[in-house]
């Protein structure tokens, strides 16, 4: 198969960098660091089954809803995207829709993920789309297109995934045993244990939580027990992360008396009327679990912000994270200020990211890590990278920039994908060439010093050394 | 007249355009598109009139309000701002303002609309003030300069106007008699309507209503059917789209039989105290409203987020739109979830156009339009062009890329004008540089392809294609 | 001492200046201003006592809290921050630190401040540390490194502390006998009388000011005439500044009997329980406190936005200001129109400056100043410079910007350091270069016009000559 090259520099080697001295720092020091890929939503089960995929839809179409997101804009039938069309159909329709993307991440995302792993170097349109279907097949069927033979490909060093408390782990435990060379840990999201007000969801949840841990959970203190039981699980298997996505952080921690008691009989009688304070039973709850990660020397996450399931009807049809969801305009500061301040002041805050989604609040969220880094563990709060809608060039530079700014860029533990996806690594080489870009520009007009050394160990550290140390890897 | 040229590219052709290739595509793609201006406050009586103007001044300071805060803000008495200073030192104190205007969007207009129509090239100061005054009212005699030949001059292809709904329509249809290439069409804003918040002039306005119509108002039926009826008129007249102006969109819409007895009474018996729910009044309203413009395939335009009339005693001595008004800051995600999804539920969301005007909140807009894009129209929500204090260069760029990260800036149906001047033709031209620059330098630095086909279609798409296609011209 | 040069432009004498007409304007037109400091936290006993510094860390290290926070933020125990480690290790220590501090603004700080007024040309680190320190101690002891000296030395003109109304001001009295050149102002900043919130400290607040003034305060008239009493005081003292620092502006004013009454007890029996509508009170007096700014021609200030003391256990450890206060995200438009317009409304709002902690809001507040120019007085409502964590490259350039897209930046009085040090003066420089290169470039692609003797005529403004008009110097 023929690939002409792109006519400019779209993708080259110098792709984003945009200085001498950015190249050098991109090309001398970056571009072979390994991927601690510390938080994304990759399925363990395919892992550790070393699974192969049929075709390119199905590793890069199904399941992404940016994607569809894009195509529903251009006026596709859902049919090409979520619906019964063929895998063949469905990619003809994304390759057509692909150069009415630029400017959105999607057309760099997609044009990195066909270069790599799959060596294409084409635009992705109507009429390369045939060619490059079936070249990527074609490759796909290579032992290194499995899932363990791409996250060798790109060097990735540690891989923690998103799981429920109740889940069994098997999977985790099946890739230590037979390891590979990729660390892949668990990661602890408890979301459904503490999301009360959707009551159904909640009861059904509390009963699994019992029957996996056998405990039977008729109260605060046996819901935590049995949480606790988890975490204990959890670390056997390795895990040392916990995540939590939450419109905000909670700032009330009043789970008294009587609601321990409406909590008993709610959790006896079922769901004859929905929880009174909510708030106060999350509040309380995170609360204690946080307790536990410092206690466990666990990093702590939270993903703060987001507006999800916005449209009744798809949601209907598809069901969530199927790219319905939104950024949201929530109050942070005090709730942030309330909620880390409450673990303080015990001295049981542990290590925690937070996660922002609203680039409004970047400069919050920049400036509310500064007040709980108490000089005891180097970055131990850290303002996360840009996420999900913000991951793209001018999100990730408004964070770094944020965070240059407020806070020690120099202690940032960097990118991780987020993503459900085998094929998202890219997103690492995308930071890190925006990131060396930065850097290079200010080096050269005297905003930075002109030592290459220097910089590039602060950019190093931020690229793979600092999330290492970080993680304690 | 000697008119000497500005000392640098201030102004050039090439004025805003800073690489070979946004200059290529804008001299060889964009200058000459027509203009679909679907969103202004012209006065269609002076359009059916082909009104000339007797000055300078008439035609371009009255009524200008950008203008008089900027000579407020440089201590200038209200006498030569609205007061009754002569035409000529009215225009010569402004004048002697305008050097001390630079860098605000009034800087740039002011000199591009000098330029534009009337040839002049030359900074308006103190000194140029007397020969730019002649010079330009000279050519205000041509027929050229009326409002008709000012249309033509500018290539405007269609016009849609802001007109109430008790409005007779008599110089749109005048206007449609003795068609002069230009479509000037009736734009339908019913906010007198629903402001039952403000009693004496909404209850005012109902009788008006109801004489206008001949339904006798006394409850929400009525007045859906007398608004109904005015729709039916507007649509006569050409009028395919709506327009609202609001804090935020209404998240409640639960007009109980308790809220309709009250609104009966508070119809038929006057106002001896104010409308309890205003807000479920004009939730329900305008919801029932939107159902009707989406079966009449009409687009619907919401302008959200101006703080108006903020300083009373200058509201006292000159009433509304005078230049006290100022950019909010609302929480706005959750109710333009709430309010589209509530349409969308029974799938009776049209084509609808959301305008934002604090630009903290441009994510937030961007992303909620990705929400309601469910394949059945291309870019069928539109997240609109900077508005009002955001119709500047920053503000432009600002919304082109939040609504380029979080959607696809490939579908946007682009510029408006939003003025009441004859003389505001030329943001376009404004607009129109300031996309081409951006898409040139990302062609030329390879963030973006360097296909000059590829990207000049999208560009026209922006800039003249996509309305076209939206409003069914 | 040797004392190598830094190996790029950084820090040179083109430093931020990007551009050859940048240079242009920022060497032949602004380099040599004199400097009117009008807002900071200088203590004037220590340049009434013409002060001199033992060493580095007790001019440059005690009292700093931004270079607190960034050491906690690198793990470094409070012991070498503001603990009891000898000064010369608390030096060392930070020295170590400042290679991580790079992109925030400490970063270019320190090194602007080790150039002048110590003339070192070399990065401050671990190796260098020592050097520097003797270097620096060594001129320390020079006459001209006397507070005195140093305002002398930085070409201050004017500086306005901020001092609190029961402050007996016999420093600046002294200050003003023995004139040395520059002005020492006291500022009324009368936070404590406002705060009933925090009740002990209010009272114990109360008695204090009773105490100073000898009115015997049992309400709101005499806490008034108290207050009232004071700004006298300050006003024969120079005093022609007020300032406030608060979450965001009060905008109840609706001081009732009842909350006379209950004022009344409360004032008289202590505090048995707290005031019953904190924000009535506080918005009642701040509204006749401004009134009489008013009638005194003064400027009033407010410090908005920010969220203090977060961290509990290190406030019970080190007190307030010390490191721990954050960037908060309140709503601010209403309240700003309200209360500006309470004022306006008898046409008793006087000279106002407002400043913004949070990025996200400069439009907010840029616009907002608009609506109450009046046209009395040019300039009259200021939109403040970058504040606290916004005083750095980033943040000065979004408040620019967005007060020239809102307003007219040709009317600002520019940049104050608000800082507690005597070597923090080479802000205004930092603000200074920015401000050229943002003109410089600017003018030479054309978006300004290319007028050396215009534009630098109003950089001259901004710089100097806007807030000596302002200020009446």
């Amino acid at each position: 198969m023929k690939m002409t090259d792109y006519q400019n520099h779209f993708l080259s080697a110098d792709f984003l960098l945009f200085s001498q001295t950015a190249k050098k720092l991109y090309h001398d020091h970056v571009v072979d660091l390994p991927i601690i890929d510390y938080h994304n939503h990759l399925p363990p089960a395919e892992i550790a089954d070393n699974k192969k995929f049929s075709n390119l839809t199905e590793i890069w179409l199904k399941g992404d809803h940016y994607k569809w997101r894009a195509m529903r804009t251009l006026g596709i039938d859902e049919k090409w995207i979520t619906g019964n069309g063929s895998d063949k159909e469905k990619f003809k329709t994304w390759a057509r829709c692909v150069p009415k993307t630029l400017r959105n991440p999607l057309f760099h995302w997609t044009h990195m993920e066909l270069k790599n792993p799959f060596g294409i170097n084409q635009y992705l349109n109507e009429d390369t789309a045939e060619a490059i279907y079936s070249h990527c097949n074609e490759q796909l069927r290579h032992d290194s297109f499995s899932t363990k033979g791409l996250l060798q490909h790109f060097k990735v060093e540690m891989v923690c995934t998103t799981d429920d408390p109740i889940d069994d782990l098997r999977h985790h435990k099946k890739l230590v045993a037979g390891s590979f060379g990729v660390k892949i840990l668990p990661g602890f999201r408890p979301d459904k244990a503490l999301n009360i007000a959707h009551k159904e969801r909640f009861l059904a949840y509390i009963q699994s939580l019992s029957h996996v841990t056998s405990v039977s959970i008729t109260g605060m203190d046996s819901l935590l027990e049995a949480l606790h039981n988890r975490i204990d699980y959890f670390e056997e298997a390795g895990c040392t992360i916990a995540d939590h996505g939450l419109v905000s952080l909670p700032a009330n921690f009043a789970f008294t008396k009587e609601l321990e008691k409406e909590l008993e009989w709610f959790l006896k009688s079922g769901n004859d009327k929905p929880f009174s304070q909510p708030e106060a039973f999350s509040g309380f709850l995170l609360k204690e679990l946080c307790k536990i990660y410092h206690q466990k020397k666990w990093v702590q996450q939270f993903h703060l912000g987001a507006l999800r399931n916005n449209n009744t009807r798809m949601f209907g049809l598809l069901g969530p994270d199927t790219g319905f969801d939104s950024i949201g305009d929530y109050t942070q500061a005090e709730r942030l200020s309330v909620f880390l301040n409450e673990l303080d002041k015990t001295n049981e805050l542990g290590k925690t990211v937070i996660y922002n989604l609203n680039p409004a609040d970047n400069e919050v969220f920049a400036s509310m890590v500064g007040n709980f880094n108490d000089g005891s563990i180097k970055g131990k709060i850290q303002f996360g990278s840009g996420w999900w809608f913000l991951d793209q060039k001018d999100g990730m530079e408004k964070q770094l920039n944020a965070l240059s700014n407020m806070g020690l860029i120099s202690t940032f533990i960097g990118m991780l994908t987020d993503s459900r996806s085998f094929l998202s690594f890219p997103r690492h080489e995308y930071f890190r060439r925006i990131l060396c870009n930065i850097f290079g520009e200010e080096m050269e007009n005297g905003i930075l010093p002109n030592d290459e050394k220097w910089i590039a160990g602060i950019i190093k550290g931020i690229c793979y050394d600092n999330a290492k140390e970080y993680f304690n890897l």
